[in-house]
């Protein structure tokens, strides 16, 4: 904790601000200079509002040293985290990808999405929140990943599903965070639209503080005043995330662009940055699905793109 | 519903997407220019995706010509709607303030806050989802606001309070709009802050659809590259709803600036924009609040503050 | 300067750091916490980059503690900045409208203009870079702000306009701005749609390190994901600035939004949040003007607009 | 052109968006739908302002359905540009990667970077605007880009360089662009941090109207609220420009980062995704670098990240 005071705080303001850091059970080191003086707080509380120190008279800036997350960060398991589910690992020197439908429509479909997502060298099924993935999944040697949309929905889902997935919107629904705290399923947890890279680990941080070690981040693209995709895909938070955290990362290109003819270009960017895996939206018809059909690749482009995967994957010392 | 097709597409490009607009109900009309050609839609779905045209190909761009909301679009009540809770008027003439702590940390805490906001003015208290809200409201004249964090938690905070709250995070949090929709309770629905103005009409759109009509729409800031506020208040948004939709619109200075000093600025510009009220967090001791207090009111600033807005209301018609 | 350690930071990666200080004339104090050694520069240059310490080995952050702009900053000027050109002062008691059409575009035009915007209250004369500008302004008792698009307008512009103006996708025109740092005239110095509030007073420096210290800055939105308006006005940077600088700054709702019918509202709320002034465009048929045609209010609206703003002003402690 | 009129809009809204159309010589034609009429221009000016629909009264939203760039799009070239200087060409089935310092600091350290580049595989030299270029680039049989700051600089730059550069904060200098446009040099256009990637083909509309067709886009970072990084790199306009233009689009990894240690995973995804070449700083000794020397790569490093694109490089069908 560091407290930079303005040029010409008075005594008592600097007095007001080591008062402050005390209460908050730091020790406080002061540093005083030609035009500043800086207190340093060492130890103390770590859930304290930054800002309070902000709004303080005499105060310039503020700035909190230790990491708000502690058990996502890097420090905290310097090797990385392999999230391992039978024979898959993500985190490890393959490259995993998760495709599928957006929503399972019907046995048929389903079944036929996993024929194709399976041959193409996917190792996980996706398709919404519907049980009839597990089948499927099954009889084409998948995993199977699926959304949990509240908290009630948390034990229904982990009947059949091997990974639970966080949508973006949801980043920061704290109750069912902290419901997926509990459970032993791993989690995928997809960054919000609005999220800095800090606070999707924060988010992932109260899942792990559960108890669930288990948690794949996962990156979807951001808000921008760009609107020509329908997000921008934050490329660069993958080698970012890789720096300051254990946990792995993998890349939604669908969400990412909303468009199916950039799925491809954003799925090799994604693998190419370093990702540890895909999450891919694929439809057999994807003009008539149900949902996310703009942005489905049709099942020959996935294949064409799962080969373009396999060229890229040792510039970064991976296979797929 | 128009799709504007590239120049040079083929005649087959042009009728698949006619199939495409016929398989979806619409009437097709169709428009032969120089350089393009421009196919009009009437009648047809509302459930559709916009996207699935854009990737058609040969499609240059499309447009949805109906607004993707109704209920809450100006034109259903172009007279606007007033949500009325015993003697208070939100949309009315009189501009509405709502005030309080983060959080009802005690009886006591609450008690003075409650003493604090109604003798300045203010009409409705906040402070987070406790029922100690309920009693030192009604000793003060006061209604009260109460967060709802998620479905689970609507029977309980509407059993005291007279607005149910959204936070930002939770505005697309569907599992809990559907529920609120049920309800009888005026419900505040707070901007997301990546979310655009059209996402937070249609996210209102939910509520009403239920048949919860006494929806208060809020604007608390939108994310953006300045980080030298917690958000950027985008206070043109205020007139942008008014144009928009019927449903009242209020501002929250305090979650939009994160900082004390910020608050009464930003608090005068939404009143003077045309704000219908205001959400203000206020706390007897904000530097020892156990929850915001970096962006927490003085009771003496918010005594000035409202003054203030007493000189501004008549500018825009208004009284406070 | 502060350099955070991260955990676990080699004592040689630790000496890098000092080694690196020392070479840019810091003298350095060590503190070795905990968990986190935190080495402090004092004196030294001014001139480094802060990222050639957040990539060195070992690094967790990097802070400068003394802001990268001097000049424009509150401290230089405790009292505040007053730009005064005859009788109008820019940043005093008084709030100073500047009023015309985006271009002048005839002498019939600009006279109507100056009449019109004289009448309400308006002092001094926009329109462009027309040196049609002056006679009119004359008439009707105006200053006259004029743009400059390029360092070799300056001297033309400068014969005939009492403030130069520099547009916002100049912000960062360095050869412009420091030319501009050569004159005596006043400048205007519009926000860039996608400059922090920091970025701002650093091309303010440029202009007042070259010894023209009259220099009014000017708010007129940032680029946002909301695209329902031109731009999202940032009306907390009024206070921010105010804070920070001792400049005086004023808003533009014209460009700021981008539609005649948004414009009262945000300038009402640019002077209720503490503007020194507006900048506003007003073009007497502006269905058919040149230029930015659907941002210029009637005249009717205009004058509507000031009386709202006479009622205002009294709440900010001034007039009009 | 298309303008869509309101619900209930009166008959003479419409009239006068008719008569509106007519003064700007479009042919209208007319479709009345049970719920918005419908106003569609042919013919017609094209540098009009769209907003000037918007804001008529009656008026719910108005299209542009020709791209308000011509030459800069794809239909003027479907085939694509190659510029082509000397045995190298840029857009072609080869990437090509310009590398060297921020800034030719000295006769030496040109020659070193010089010799690093050319020898990793690098084609062309970069290092500001320095003449110094010229010959280290002859040596080692490099061709050299060099940036121009402003229309003054446009002579003495041309007289060395092969290609002039447009830094991002002048995408939007008219004079500059204008000034351009009139060369025959080759001209690489840097994408500004607030631009949308119309804005950028804008731009180079300018410059090509001005009879110069060898531009270059370059993508290098836009401005979003996540700070970790200098600016957030937009790897979807790689396709994203593919599709709309026919020029070639290159990529900065060094300013779109600002980091060294995150350059080669967002150079790699650069060209994963498609782009036709990369812009990088190199230099012999960053930490002791004039300028950029956080986001330089060490001569090793940009060797090592040489071979890993060359890896990459047969998954989009291109050789390095």
């Amino acid at each position: 904790m560091l407290v930079v005071m303005q040029q010409g705080a008075t005594e008592e303001q600097i007095q007001n601000v080591i008062d402050r850091l005390v209460e908050l059970d730091f020790d406080v080191h002061r540093s005083t200079g030609v035009m500043h003086t800086v207190l340093g707080g060492v130890g103390g509380r770590a859930d304290f509002d930054l800002a309070i120190f902000e709004v303080m008279e005499g105060v310039k800036e503020a700035h909190r040293i230790i990491s708000p997350y502690k058990l996502a960060s890097r420090v905290f398991r310097p090797a990385g985290t392999t999230v391992a589910i039978r024979d898959v690992a993500i985190g490890g020197q393959q490259i995993v990808v998760m495709a599928g439908p957006a929503v399972a429509e019907s046995r048929d479909q389903i079944e036929e999405c996993a024929a194709v997502v399976s041959k193409a060298g996917a190792k996980i099924l996706r398709g919404g929140t519907s049980p009839l993935l597990r089948d499927a999944a099954d009889r084409h040697g998948l995993l199977v990943i699926a959304e949990v949309e509240d908290l009630t929905q948390v034990p229904l889902v982990s009947e059949f599903a091997d990974i639970l997935m966080v949508a973006s919107r949801n980043m920061q629904n704290f109750s069912l965070l902290c419901e997926l705290g509990k459970q032993s399923k791993p989690v995928l947890l997809k960054r919000g639209m609005a999220a800095t890279i800090e606070e999707l680990l924060l988010s992932a941080e109260r899942i792990l503080a559960g108890g669930n070690y288990n948690v794949i981040l996962c990156e979807r693209g951001i808000r921008t005043f760009e609107t020509y995709t329908a997000a921008t895909m934050d490329i660069s938070a993958i080698p970012v995330v890789k720096k300051l955290s254990h946990l792995p990362i993998i890349a939604d290109p669908s969400h990412g662009t909303g468009r199916r003819d950039k799925v491809p270009a954003m799925a090799r960017a994604a693998v190419a940055a370093g990702a540890d895996g895909l999450l891919i939206e694929v439809h057999p018809d994807p003009d008539h699905a149900q949902s996310d059909g703009a942005q489905s690749l049709r099942p020959e482009q996935f294949a064409e793109l799962m080969e373009q995967l396999r060229i890229i994957a040792p510039a970064v010392g991976r296979t797929l």
